[in-house]
C-alpha cells in the first residue's frame, strides 16, 4: 500500500517538474508512511526523491516508531541539543544529493523552522509550493478509505443522538461541548478529534465560527451544534441545528431555506462538475429566498484524514469532481444579533452522482 | 492586560534590534489578543509594529471574533476564493509600511503559506527567526497565569485517581487512553487537551513516545500513564507508571532509580541556576545506579500555553532559570524489549528554590 502511494507522489512529481518532495508532520506524512507524530519544537522531515529510498530526519526518541515501516529507508537522528539538527538535515542531504534541485512542500504544514534547516542544508535547492502534487496524492478516496470514512460519520451520529437527551434550558454552551466531546469518544472516536465541538446558542449561533462559551441556553434558542469524530485517523464533519422550546416563523423559515440548500448542494456533485456548481447549487436556494448577504461561507470543504482539505466548495473554484472525492455540504443563514441555522452533510462522488454517508434528521430538532 | 503583553513585545523587538513582529495561530496570538484560531488553510497573522495599532489580517467570517478585543486594532478580511487573500496582506503591509522592515516571526508556528503571503506583500522586508523575543515573552508565568496551571495539575490528578480503578489486566492501552481522557474532559479539563494521552504497557513502555495501541495489558506489566489537562488554555504533564502485581526485583529497581532521579531534579531549580544543571542533577542519579544509557532523553521541557515550550531541561542549556518559569522534571529509564519507568513532575521556579504544582504519589501504582 505504502509504495504504490510514493508511486503516486512520484508520479505527481514528475509531471510538475519537481525533483523531490519534503513532508513534515501531518496527514500526508502518515498517508505515506502510516507514521505520525505531533508538531512541536523538534522537527520531523520525510525526503523523497524518486529512485532512491526515503529519508527520514527526527530525534532520536522517535526511533522506536520506525520498526512499523514496511519499506526500505534511511533515517538520521539527533539528540536533544538542538545545535545536532543541522547534522541529520546535512546527512540527509547528502545521501539524497538534494542541492540544485527543485523540491515540492506543503504551504500548510512546512514550517519556518524546518524550512530554514532545510535551507541551510541545501543552499542552493528551490523549495516550492508544491499543493499541485499534495492536492491531488490524497484527493480521492479508495474503497479501504471511505469504509473507514463511514465508520467516522456512524460514531459522529451515535455521539450525537446520546447527547440530544442531555440539551437543557440551562446548560451552557461549554459543558454541553464537552458533554458531546466525551460522548464522541465513549461511541468509538480516536482520541484525536479533528476539529473541537462547536456549540452556539441564540445570538452566538450568528457566528458561523464561534467557540463554545459560558451563556446558559434559554428558551427559543437556536442552537448549532458542528461535530465530527475520528476514525483510523479519517474524520467526519457534521452540523445540526436544535430549537429550544417552539421555533418563531422566522427561525422556521431560515431553517427551511437552509435545509432545500443543503439538499440541493447533496444532489448537485457528480463527475465532471466543477466544484464551484455545489456552491451554486445550494446557495441559489439561499439567495431565491433573500437571505443570499447572510450566507457569508463556501458551501463546504474536502473531507478525508484532515478535518480540511481540498477539494473546497466556492464558487469560483473550476475543480472537476471526480468518485471518490469527499466533501462537506453546509450552508447556513446567520443573522447577526439574532440567530443563525446551518446544516451540514459528508459527500462522496459516486459514478452515478453524489452520495450523503450522514443520514440523521436535518430538520431543526424541537428540545421541549 | 493586554496592552502590557504588547508593551512587553515592543520591548522585546527594540531590545533585539527588531522593527515588527507577526504572529499566527498558536499560544502566542493568544496570549496577546485573548483570540484563539486553528491552524487550518485559512492564514490569520497578526502584525505589530511598535507605535501603530496592531494589524489582523483573516477570513471574513471570524469577524465576529473581533468583537471581544478590548484594543484598538485594524483589520482586513479576505473571502472564501484565496485570491482575496493577497489583497488583505498587501492592505496590512501598506497600513504598517513593512518593506524594507526587519521582522520577527516564530519558527515553530509561522507556516511557509502564510510566509509566501507576507513575501509577496512585503518583497524587501526580512523575516528572520525571532524566537529569543517570542521566547522571552511568556516564559516567566505571573500570580494569575499559575492559578490557573495549578487548576491544569488539579483537574489532571483528579483525573488519574478516578483512571486506577479502570486499570485491568487485559483491557488495552487504547481503551484505557480512552477513558483517561474522557475522565479529563469530566474533571474539567478543556475539551482541546495540551497533548495526547500517552499510555504504553509491556514493551511498549520501553518506547517514550509510544501510540497507545490494541495490545492487551498482562500480568507483570509496567505501564507508563503520561497525561495532561488544560485549563483556560494553560496546561498540565505528568507521568506516573503502573506495575500489574507484583513488580520484579529489576522494575522495583529501576522505579526506585527514577525516583531518586525526579526528587533530585524536582528539587534542583532555584533563580540563577543553568537549566542544564536540573537535567545534570536527575541525570547523576541515573547514572550512579548504571542505567545512564537508558534514560534517553531530556530531563524536562518548559510548560504554559504550550505543552512543549522553553526552557529545556537538557545539559548543554545554559539559560538561567528565573522565577515564574515552570517546567517538567520527567526522568526515566528504558530497557529496550522489556519496559520502562518514567516519572514526571511540574515544577515552578519560586524566589525559595522550586515547587512541585503536583503531589500524586510517584512511587509505582500496583494494580492487584
Amino acid at each position: 500500500m505504502f509504495l504504490d502511494r510514493f508511486e503516486k507522489l512520484r508520479n505527481g512529481l514528475v509531471e510538475t517538474g519537481f525533483d523531490a518532495a519534503v513532508v513534515n508532520p501531518g496527514a500526508t506524512l502518515t498517508y505515506l508512511t502510516g507514521l505520525s507524530f505531533h508538531l512541536m519544537e523538534r522537527p520531523v522531515v520525510l525526503f523523497y526523491l524518486p529512485g532512491k529510498d526515503p529519508v527520514l530526519v527526527l530525534p532520536e526518541l522517535e526511533k522506536e516508531k520506525l520498526k512499523s515501516l514496511p519499506f526500505e529507508f534511511q533515517a538520521f537522528f539527533y539528540g536533544d541539543n538542538p545545535v545536532e539538527r543541522f547534522d541529520a538535515f546535512k546527512s540527509a542531504e547528502v545521501n539524497l544529493g538534494l542541492n540544485g534541485k527543485k523540491i515540492a512542500v506543503e504551504p500548510v504544514h512546512l514550517r519556518f523552522l524546518e524550512l530554514e534547516y532545510l535551507k541551510s542544508a541545501a543552499p542552493s535547492a528551490k523549495f516550492v509550493d508544491g499543493s499541485a502534487i499534495f492536492d491531488n496524492l490524497r484527493i480521492c478516496k479508495d474503497t479501504s478509505e471511505l469504509k473507514l470514512m463511514r465508520e467516522a460519520v456512524t460514531i459522529a451520529q451515535n455521539a450525537f443522538l446520546k447527547f440530544l437527551p442531555h440539551v437543557h434550558v440551562g446548560k451552557t454552551e461549554f459543558e454541553l461541548a464537552n458533554t458531546l466531546t466525551t460522548l464522541l469518544l465513549e461511541c468509538g472516536s480516536d482520541p484525536e478529534l479533528p476539529f473541537q465541538v462547536i456549540l452556539s446558542g441564540g445570538p452566538n449561533s450568528a457566528n458561523p465560527h464561534a467557540v463554545p462559551s459560558k451563556r446558559s441556553l434559554e428558551i427559543g434558542d437556536l442552537v448549532v451544534v458542528d461535530w465530527g469524530a475520528s476514525y483510523s485517523g479519517y474524520a467526519s464533519d457534521l452540523t445540526r441545528t436544535l430549537v429550544l422550546g417552539k421555533p418563531s416563523e422566522e427561525q422556521s423559515t431560515i431553517a427551511k431555506t437552509v435545509l432545500a440548500a443543503n439538499t440541493s448542494g447533496r444532489r448537485a456533485g457528480k463527475p465532471g462538475l466543477r466544484a464551484g456548481d455545489v456552491d451554486k447549487a445550494a446557495r441559489q436556494e439561499i439567495e431565491k429566498a433573500g437571505y443570499g448577504t447572510y450566507f457569508t461561507h463556501r458551501t463546504g470543504h474536502g473531507l478525508g484524514m484532515e478535518g480540511h482539505e481540498p477539494p473546497y466548495m466556492f464558487g469560483e473554484n473550476d475543480e472537476e469532481l471526480k468518485t471518490g472525492m469527499v466533501y462537506t455540504v453546509e450552508p447556513g443563514i446567520y443573522l447577526p444579533g439574532k440567530y443563525g441555522v446551518r446544516i451540514e452533510d459528508d459527500v462522496v462522488v459516486t459514478i452515478n452522482g453524489a452520495e450523503s454517508l450522514s443520514d440523521l434528521p436535518r430538520e431543526l430538532f424541537v428540545i421541549e
